[in-house]
């Protein structure tokens, strides 16, 4: 099984109209995604930004969870919490995970939009559990990650759809659902479908 | 297939201590689980709270992506934020449910807790597919729904399982996996499990 993180993109993210922006931190998306990716059994979850002035809030978050008034409040807030990294680029949370894990991970990016060579959550899944390197699963902010973030992937899954055409869900559902689409148990194999 | 509307419940749910509490409004509630109730095509998207001075919150949250200064801005949330309404109770959900569809709703419970009778997603799937009356999804802020909500209603969802025991989802993440387990489709036909 790949040791898998994933990492929440604040720059190279699109914008509406499609230039390229840097997104600010949101205290929420730091502590949902913390909780689903400790759900799932993720390694570890970088909050990647370069702005040096926002590092500061996901490092008191992060303080405050661990350390401050919230530990003793809401215990496993905490154990969320300790997954999360801050990272300055897309680089710098691959090279933290060279350092952890002694090989660069597979990096597998995701969009609201669909491309060629999608791959399914299928074949996601079954790659994960082949895989003995790490995989970084990557989320953009904004209007999603650049294609340039996209085309430097070894991997994009396909949009994640329900039943309409609105394809305009929050980050932090997109990531809850993709880690239940790829770490999912039990339920999943009664699925009929 | 039922006309299928979702309730985020801030009374009767739990604090820590199990004893019975009203929460609070959280802004991004509103806004992510609106989304999510769109992707999956829900018919509405219940607020539901007994405090008076908490539903200006909500109006005013409805008002500015419905009429305001979002609508230009971000149009996809408009869309979105159509869906929620306010309810001083379960009760009053349900019966404007009767009101519109003309019969009282099926009601689904949610639970993080594992606990008797419990149904499966697939199981559920199937009855959506097959019922005619329209069906409300309850979930629980805090620590979830009350016993006696759980009691009330006609069937109640098993708890969502990832590869870990930590059971800590936030309500956004929970809703938003729940709804991809019920309505996703495409990619869940290509999963081999």
């Amino acid at each position: 099984m790949s040791p898998t993180y994933c990492g929440l993109v604040h720059y190279p993210v699109l914008d509406r109209s499609g230039d390229e922006v840097t997104t600010s931190v949101t205290n929420l998306d730091v502590h949902d995604i913390a909780r689903s990716s400790r759900t799932y059994g993720l390694c570890g979850y970088f909050v990647v930004n370069p702005i040096d002035a926002q590092h500061p809030v996901v490092e008191k978050i992060i303080e405050h969870w661990s350390t401050g008034a919230g530990v003793k409040r809401f215990p496993e807030r905490t154990e969320a919490i300790g997954l999360v990294r801050v990272a300055r680029s897309i680089e710098q949370a691959i090279a933290d995970i060279r350092h952890r894990e002694g090989t660069s991970p597979r990096l597998v990016g995701t969009s609201a939009r669909n491309g060629v060579d999608r791959i399914s959550y299928a074949e996601e899944r079954a790659r994960l559990r082949a895989e003995t390197r790490p995989t970084l699963l990557l989320f953009g902010t904004g209007h999603g990650l650049s294609p340039r973030v996209l085309q430097a992937c070894d991997a994009v899954l396909a949009p994640i759809e329900g039943p309409t055409e609105f394809n305009h869900l929050s980050v932090r559902a997109a990531v809850a659902i993709t880690l239940d689409r790829l770490f999912g148990t039990k339920e999943r194999s009664n699925n009929p479908i």
